[in-house]
């Protein structure tokens, strides 16, 4: 969309802005008819020397992306005019040598995958770097006790490095949502007019292999004009890597809360401040974050919506499909790249981490008493001796820890030590460590 | 998001551009702060020259979109930078009188408002344009024949004056849709920092009512910070003026077709041709406005997604709202005007119609020739006739015209003439008038 | 959809299930049959003893929803299904007289309307519980303190009451729409096979007009069996109401946090109990309302997406529409219901609220001290007073009101006794009265 | 959702109401408690006595789906009720064994999994049966010739073979994805109260390892309670193959439009009959996979809006997850087999498809004899000569074949026989064959 300067910062970075700009285009489109121009010199449909041509010729000229598109909007795409403006600007004798036997949708699909190519290359090293620092926090805070918080409400300790581990996990695994998709679904757009190659004879397919060899793109089983799978794939994918990054940069907006206290965004001075209330420090960071990554959910429906394209080329859902792309390469990474800086940067408050849980008073121990006590006695009793407990504390103002250590009860059933003990949340980490190794291990195999 | 020469032209018009670009911002803000400091100098709270001396400036000073941008960056919002950017920019002594009272948000909704009540009067002027040009098909074609459609096999009858009727009443009341947010919904935002507008002790809200009155703005109940009823309704109203111009778009896209063959797009040469099919005359405007509505109804489920926002300011819902709406507007107006550059230039063939009518072989009449041998027997029997005519036709390879004329009961039960006169489409065209005189009624009334 | 016992009780209330169910369907599909007959037999179109006869028979008649939902299928409708079962139904002679003039689309669309009319009696009764609550709230808490938090983080004091005041003015917005919609949108569908009447022949519009005046529907300019706007209306009117319940909800599970225990979820004992955690006490309500906030907005692109439907009949478009409309009005019923029952019953705990505010050390009145010393001094040399201060007391961790309070130049500029003023927050709540007055009266005018 | 009878069977088949029904996910739950209680029984934390016990106990218990529903309104899930239900009507002694260590996220996702497995089997079968009827059209009508169409105009000619081994390319693809999804996100969710497994103790890891193994689902690296990536790319997959489903049916509504009428709905007597218009034979098959398809879509939304989750469990996201992916299922379901049963009776009118292709006048045939001319002279001077033929033909009303064979020009160029053969579209299919057989190979191979 044409830009605003207000809006763009915050809502895109400048190597992305590069990789799915214009130029990018027009570089992925002179890169197809090069490719195509070899791969039908190479099998006998045009001299080999006006291959070459052609070849050389578009790894040299410079179009004008503001004219092409421009005349885009009376062709409804810029695949028609970017090949005669090509052509135009051709050297005598090898404009008809240009382009044979595709169509317009070939040359921008193709040039839409090989965009995506490069803008995933941007987008992975992002990924990585929040990869990275979300491994940092997972180790550096394996034992960093916080409570563990379901539907906002305090449940059983856990630790931040286990919170953390959870972040890369799911990075991983979008990371590897991404990769999936260059692997298996990154293909070469090779149909002519209706998808036939019809044009170029018998040799239609074997100028297609050239041509996805040429290009490293897998050449699917048919062209794919009207079959928009792929598409609508990398466009989940990218949904999932710039909600990866939201689903953190939300803890950290919770886990930033004045009443919560447990981290706050570093950074460079000056951001996140308020222009009315000196004392702010807001979580500015975390709160693009979340806007990107809304923003770019908001965009997967118009995927979905477009995989249902008439005959063998669309009136209207393929060529929503381009610059929705683009918006959402941007939306996505800007969305990963500013939580990685974040993470980067993160403020642990450990002491406050430990500080709130100890504020529960025990509560969020009350599981481990229920477990200790079942052993000896059994579960609904346990259960009954802690919630008789827990209405004690709350009748009389006192904690948890201090109702179940006097209830007579409970200390002769496991004893006073186990059951100081059980009120110990190191005590209660379970499989913590195994969890936050295993995903380490899925990060470091991922590297 | 970050302009692309090749796709922009597609997806966007010039006037839109300006309307909602980041020079329109700033002086919407710059039209808030004055208009703030008007307020407060006359309701004495900063001093009357103190008050002139802010609105001079802000009528006056340059800004620059970009630098602030890059400062919002940090910030989550350009607000801050931008009222941190304007007290830089003064001169002496008035720095101190800016932005009274007000919070980011207040600049920045209310700037929304007024960047919004100036595009919708691009937006208005094209659906006007639109409806207008619908209008002249509607009293031109007012008995041109032309199938009906649905489900898209032939029904009875319609004229295509009936079908633009359609499109005009449809038109119409997405204008007055535009327009009822802008008399009902268009408010200012004026709350402060939590919403109490504390800082302006008793008077804050004699401030905001003549804050309201000097931007011409409605004062709503409380600020909407975190109520974005009024900003849904907006994003609501665009969409379905975009899908209205959707809905016609598809409708040329389907009399276009070759089979169909009743209407082509006119416009300026070149326009709509294929790279590589010399014969090819695409509808390319109205494929153009497909691809910009489906964009623009994708949108739709930010704004919805965005009702739920935190306490007193929220924290990424919001701010993923100003640029969302930008897209909108831009690609509502692209999908509104091209429709109706099509309209205004449509080359329709109302020989074609007809004989595509003829076509049916008298089939669309059907029910007609029913209702009239239901008259002359019962209902039952009127059907049981013509279907066993139909049949008879399909079987024979006969029209059903013929097929029915050839039957001996039906000729008896209301005679030769008449059932003649029961297969002629100008006889049965019913309340077609009156509807299409309706329409243009409340056209007529909107202007 | 086909129902599901595990979930349904969580999204969706009996009220509206029987309010938008098959059998109330079938009661409208009914009704719109019966003003037919009736507004046929008064402008002599069929004998007024059959006019008579057809609407006895349509009040009593028992049809199987089963059996057409079954036809429906293969009809891709259940209007022609519904028509046929009618007239199969029928006692003798009368048959001929029912659905005269009219398609199936005119049934099932006026259906929905006349459905929609009545879901939305039992939509509003639960918006105005919600409103009656939060009105409550407004008054009696007027003047209780609570932290305002923007991006969740501490900002100026407001009242609890003005939080409710905002939640109050976005329920009656909401409630403005849906009788907005009504009174201007609920309109008669009434076209015939392809929107002309034809088998009326000149009564085809008087027909309408007493068939609008015996349903108490506007007829509309021209019959908008593809224009849809009025149905993307509804549906944006219908997610806005969910949205404000689910703002309200997340405000609830926000204040409900360990941390904050600014709100408790009321109601029965057992409600939000945790199954491992005897201590817990979940938001379990404001979670409910919250996932059917979720779902509702998650519908409304296909009404918006549905808004290109194709010439006089849409082939999928429309059939996706009457099934989400149910399931929206569903959603939105329970939505709006749970948080109406959770406000009625909220613990409101003021004195958390009052030592959260307290707990800010005075930070949350940095702006009021800011604006105290502007007064005195200047606003730049007021801000850096405190924000050194706010330093010094980050650095000492002493509170900020203690820091500002033994800042000389501070109390010298304005005074010991205005300085500790300003410190409170009791005197910095601006128009926060007026607010919540303003408020009440639109929901009092509302009533 | 509630039943609707009218609407349900429209959108919903009946095997996979039941595989997604409330029983469905009780015998899931009873899977998991069983297969818990196997895993804890072999890893020495309960007896195994008791693990047996409580796994007969299981696979044998019946629990009222509706009390647990009810239950759940007031839980804001069915999990924990599920759990108490189990435990109250498990015999004595071993209620205490059932669900150790897990939390009801835990066995609510699980089933999740464990019932998407299953209805993922319902719907491959549907998948499988698209692809036979695909495949079969594919070889049948190798060469049947239909015109190509881009942007809904004719384009070259094509064959129907072609046109269904596309369709039968993008079913495959989507059962791929599917099928990728059991194989790599199937997973297993077993965390305890907040993702330690802590009242497993050091066991925690084990059990899950067993428990996976049990109810052969992977064991993630670390609980996935709020990285629900795995369920937007299920959610995304579900989208796809109800989008092929669409794209099919779209083709198929548009070449069964009476002007092109080059298939119909074979089927049973009845469908696709008009209420009031006799002749009308409607695609209603087409329709109903349409409306089910693009309802799918519209649900696509929540998933990607759900990512963002609260801390351990969130508030309200995931909660809106498992009936939406329900409603997906049964839509999805309805949308693939309703086109399989279409396809396997569709009526093809090859004559039809010829005489479309004729009707072109040999247009279609222009970029073959552009080609041929280009090999005489040279590209440009090819298509001058060609738009010229084409310019006569539309001025003098012959067609486009007798204006190039009556150009002297074009005969001298290439020779009359040449010239002829370059007008006929057999000899103008490239590499058609090749893209059928190779879908062909690519639908065998996933068989």
């Amino acid at each position: 969309m044409p830009s605003n300067a207000l809006f763009d910062p915050m809502f895109s970075t400048p190597a992305m802005t590069d990789a799915v700009g214009a130029e990018a285009w027009l570089r992925a489109m002179l890169r197809f008819e090069a490719a195509l121009a070899t791969a039908e010199g190479d099998n006998g449909l045009i001299p080999a020397e006006m291959a070459t041509r052609v070849s050389d010729f578009c790894a040299q000229v410079k179009l004008d992306p503001a004219r092409i598109g421009d005349a885009a909007r009376a062709a409804a795409n810029p695949g028609g005019p970017f090949v005669q403006a090509l052509k135009e600007a051709a050297p005598d004798g090898i404009a008809g040598y240009i382009h044979r036997g595709a169509t317009s949708q070939d040359v921008l699909d193709t040039a839409m995958v090989l965009v995506s190519r490069d803008a995933l290359g941007v987008l992975g090293r992002n990924l990585d770097r929040l990869a990275a620092a979300s491994a940092e926090l997972a180790q550096k805070h394996r034992s960093t006790l916080i409570l563990g918080r379901t539907l906002l409400q305090p449940a059983v300790p856990i630790t931040f490095g286990l919170k953390a581990a959870g972040w890369l996990s799911a990075t991983v695994d979008s990371r590897k949502a991404l990769s999936r998709w260059l692997r298996e679904d990154a293909a070469l757009q090779f149909g002519g007019a209706a998808g036939t190659l019809a044009s170029l004879g018998i040799d239609g397919f074997a100028v297609a292999t050239a041509l996805g060899e040429e290009l490293e793109l897998r050449v699917p089983a048919t062209p794919w004009h009207t079959s928009r799978g792929r598409v609508l794939r990398l466009a989940a994918a990218l949904v999932e890597s710039a909600g990866v990054a939201g689903k953190v940069a939300l803890d950290i907006v919770l886990l930033a809360q004045a009443e919560v206290a447990e981290v706050t965004e570093g950074g460079a001075p000056g951001a996140g401040r308020s222009s009315t209330m000196p004392q702010k420090r807001n979580p500015s960071a975390a709160v693009s974050v979340i806007a990107a990554a809304r923003r770019a959910s908001a965009l997967l429906s118009l995927f979905s919506g477009s995989l249902l394209q008439e005959h063998e080329r669309a009136a209207g859902a393929w060529q929503a499909e381009w610059p929705t792309l683009c918006d959402l390469f941007l939306l996505t990474d800007v969305a990963v790249s500013g939580m990685a800086g974040l993470l980067e940067n993160l403020e642990v408050n450990d002491r406050r981490m430990e500080a709130n849980l100890k504020a529960q008073g025990g509560l969020s121990m009350a599981e481990a008493v229920v477990a200790g006590l079942t052993r000896a006695t059994n579960a609904g009793h346990a259960r009954t001796i802690v919630e008789a407990a827990i209405a004690r504390a709350a009748a009389t103002g006192c904690s948890f820890r201090e109702a179940i250590l006097g209830d007579s009860e409970a200390v002769e059933a496991v004893g006073a030590s186990a059951l100081v003990a059980s009120l110990e949340p190191a005590n209660y980490l379970g499989s913590t460590n195994e969890f936050i190794d295993r995903a380490l291990a899925s990060w470091r195999e991922r590297i």
